[in-house]
């Protein structure tokens, strides 16, 4: 008989429970992995409040979280290059490998993604979980098993920076310092970008933004941010935007303040789904608006630049609990959005 | 005393009439050419009707026009790849070579261009023209100079192909039928675009599609656009599309019927220079938005691809007037703008 | 018991016999196809001359044969895009699509790629194949099973022009007149290339570049190629070329004939596997060299061109016989070299 | 009249002497600049020991230098950028800015390029020039004009790694740990390159490359280079190597020990002019050779890293000399190649 797990699961809208559930066993290219943290994400938070996200509906129990790294525990006998004991960063989505998106190598678009807590794939708030060995990337010495979990959002970061052709010489601005804006400036600045500005409207975040390394911040409350972005800039306009705040205004500011033939990459949801933006100006500026699906290729680009000291992952950790906490650390993070950067959840 | 030449200039809002002035000397750099045709655009009708486009504001008298063909007929002493009698299309606008935007080769964004009927240039609705020798390209034997007048929208159509990424194998959708609509469908089929199709609601501009090429059309008033392109698909969307009709109802199917990953190209102005846009669907799908202001490096692969026969510019030239009738001209674009596609100045 | 089919194999350095093999059953991915076409490809001759290509050696008995056309007779239970009395053309190589190669959508550098007739998994000079599915592209109604077969080498030429950069408004050159440099040069048409020129010192293979769509032709017995490809761009030179007669001479060549800044595909292997190159020339001009190695992406774009009319792949085929005479077919087109432009064994 | 300035010049093969000419007047488009440092370039010496370099022959009297830094003390009419006082940073090359080339952005292949201390140009061991104010580039108060001067042979190690595509998350190797060798393995840290290696056989070299920020170095006197890069990438090979040692050897390890699908940029060159190359295994493993040509907008970009401290510019500097020293200055920089890794000449 298969020995038990501990799984919090998502019993109905706002509440969590556990429950024991077989540790699974891996298949020949699997993993066994022991968790140590996952973080919790808006998604998770989402899914939580209200049940769905778009058309991924909840289907209670439900176990949310996707962002992993624990430990190696066993090996699929086709596993060559990890071994027991290998602390590794799981890179949550399985895609098919063979139909168009997957073939071109735009992983992220396989209409076949198996994704961590995207209903009704079930999450990994729980002890262990077996996954395909490809997706699993062994930490270097100097990474450790709570940065492991965050390389996930981190790749969304330097996902956005790559769409948007990041590179030394530019000036980029970020609108939004919440996660997703935090680790865009993170991954611009690994990626040699220059100089980045960080925008926001709550000034804890944007200190914190300066703390792990922003060129410089522009408070929207207290300054416009198109004039500080066209001063900072010799009134030339940035290069380069990311703009994670999700909100219209930002991004009519972005298109404002870019330099002609610039690029916006667009990483924010707006709560309605829908902007009204200036399209004439994105013509007579010539300006490319790209966006963000998840991510592709990222994994060891970014364990890298975690491992070289490019990135301080650690940094945007504000909240940490520990499994049995995970009722509290929903409604904390729920209740707190202006404090809470990142909670991560401590599995053991 | 030098010779004179004979140019409409608008008069006011409107009004047309005419000015004798001195035919100009080319400096060492220029040839001077004796137009034969000016294409009118929608920018000239613009100014025609309105007196401004945006910040620019006509002070009459004005010259408009800023789509030439012609012949050489006196070479600046410095000019060495033309020559007396070389028949040339006339590329607008004058760079200044040396900023940052020109020197990375993004000359269409030069801050110090001058551009014919901008503004306070003048244009060429007039008998000759100096221009830079490096803007006139010479016409092959088999192009005549009125598709030399009209290699400058074709150009337009060739460099938002180009901003889309436009290639074999792709599967293409233009909204909008009018002039630009049609020269950007002749672009993509010539770049290797294996299926155009074209949408409108007028069927004489889609018969007008079909006669120059598209693989097929689609009437908005007889059938949702959505719909048919991913019949026409087989459910998978268009790869690469092309707005060029200034709204937000065809912006947003586009959008609805491309595929994940794909590109939509904003050429179209709309009236109020805004779209209310589902931006929410541009994530989860990953698409690009590319805009087009103006072209560069378009002149000579739009020239050969008339040559070739790739593209049949004569076929968009539904009126031809001579310079004499330049008010009936005007007027006539403004009050039958459903049925000319282009209308055309002969000179002499 | 399962039905035997007939299947060619390759006994010994130079000699073919038969045997009779189980019809496989195609697993839950994949279909069976009733072969109708294979192509004979230079490699194929080479492993029959000699026994080896490089580090992968022939162990008879081996079959032969990687460019196959067919038709679907059985369909495996997880397939959807395809059904029993389909017609198509087979890609040749199996893909593990979850390594670093794959993942980036370079899968035709996939360490663990099983490929056609690549010692030791065997080729298909026989009756029948299962293979997987999504490697199996369905051919429009106005495209034949030949054709089909003859997507393999297309499919290069496609992926040397797209290596290359190809687009409208170039010129380009093609070295070597036989079966890749014909596909190549139909491929850069195809892909909206204005120009492209071929050379060759055999003239009726240049009888058979233009007879398939070239612009125009050189044999280079008659005069030096580089003052040939210099006077048809008025003293510009190339933009764009393709290697693939593999020697050293016609490489020198296009790069003394290329513009600076121009891309060289290096396709064709010399005997040597070394060449002797003005490297000092090449920084001088800025050149870039690309490589080929089979193809990725290639077979719906190829597959489409074919229907559309703007490549002539039955052209290509000089050369027809039944698999019953499997021997003479590899014996003539050794010691045809030069009239064999592509042997194709038709197998029912 | 006009107040005169010295002026370094080549007066034969090996011997420089001094000549008194005038200061020059600022053209409108131009500034007046204070020469305070000039770098000794490996061009200069080579046409110091041999009075060429390919096509371009030195007419003595000549004057050598193309690396200055130095303070604007006059400025042109037309100019509005720089004022008198500012510290400069001069690219030394004028180009036309109307060419095909120029048009494209590709302006370091501008024919018409003028470029100092390239026969029959003079170049800038002198006291002022007057230079092209969009090519003279102010320096941040933090970067001398010492560095300023330096900036040039940056810049070639800068479009190096840009030609090579390099970013973030890659392993890249440099052959040869000379100045250029030294400045791509800068300029490849300072795009985000994570690892970075060295080759060479001269440990003092070695060790310099180690002093500024190599990940590692290789002595290819004790440990084969293919070996040793093998082992650091855990068998998979280097994703771009640039070659600055001009060698055939190691161009061919770079080679060998390249991933599949990698690029190398060939930036050295070799004193035949020709490499024996084996082409076969590029196209085996799909490799991209890229070169150098000089390099194009580089300049801001290059002084924005040195701002930053990326770049440790200073630290490439081995020798110092005054103007009068010039001739000692060249003798010492011929006859101890293997010490001088960088000579500086200090005007004033």
């Amino acid at each position: 008989m298969s020995e038990m797990m501990k799984v919090a699961v998502m019993t109905g809208i706002g509440k969590m429970g556990f429950e024991e559930r077989p540790i699974p066993e891996p298949a020949d290219n699997e993993v066994l992995v022991k968790l140590e943290y996952v973080g919790i994400c808006g998604s998770d938070l989402h899914y939580f409040e209200t049940g769905r996200i778009s058309d991924f509906v909840v289907e209670p129990p439900f176990v949310l979280g996707h962002e992993p790294g624990g430990i190696v525990v066993k090996v699929g006998k086709s596993v060559t290059h990890l071994k027991e004991g290998d602390r590794v960063a799981l890179e949550p989505g399985k895609t098919c490998g063979h139909c168009e998106f997957c073939r071109k190598g735009l992983y992220n678009l396989c209409p076949d993604v198996i994704f961590f807590a995207t209903p009704p794939v079930d999450g990994v708030f729980q002890e262990y979980v077996a996954h395909e060995a490809d997706l699993c990337f062994k930490l270097p010495e100097n990474v450790s098993t709570m940065e492991g979990a965050l390389i996930e959002p981190l790749a969304v970061g330097f996902h956005a920076a790559q769409q948007g052709g990041a590179h030394a010489g530019q000036t980029a601005v970020v609108t939004g310092s919440g996660c997703i804006g935090l680790v865009s400036m993170m991954a611009l600045k690994a990626m040699g970008v220059s100089k980045v500005y960080v925008v926001d409207v709550m000034q804890k975040r944007l200190d914190k933004a300066m703390e792990l390394g922003a060129t410089g911040v522009i408070n929207a409350k207290e300054e416009d941010p198109v004039e500080a972005i066209l001063r900072l800039t010799d009134g030339k306009g940035c290069d380069l935007s990311i703009e994670t705040a999700g909100s219209e205004i930002t991004t009519k500011q972005l298109m404002t303040a870019s330099k002609k033939g610039a690029t916006i990459v667009l990483v924010g949801y707006s709560a309605s789904g829908e902007m009204t933006l200036p399209i004439g100006m994105a013509l007579d500026k010539e300006l490319t608006f790209k966006t963000v699906f998840r991510y592709r290729h990222i994994y060891p680009m970014a364990i890298e630049a975690v491992a070289e000291g490019k990135v301080n992952l650690k940094g945007i950790v504000t909240d940490l609990y520990t499994l049995d906490e995970v009722q509290e650390a929903m409604d904390h993070c729920i209740n707190n959005k202006a404090d809470v950067v990142k909670g991560v959840i401590k599995i053991c």
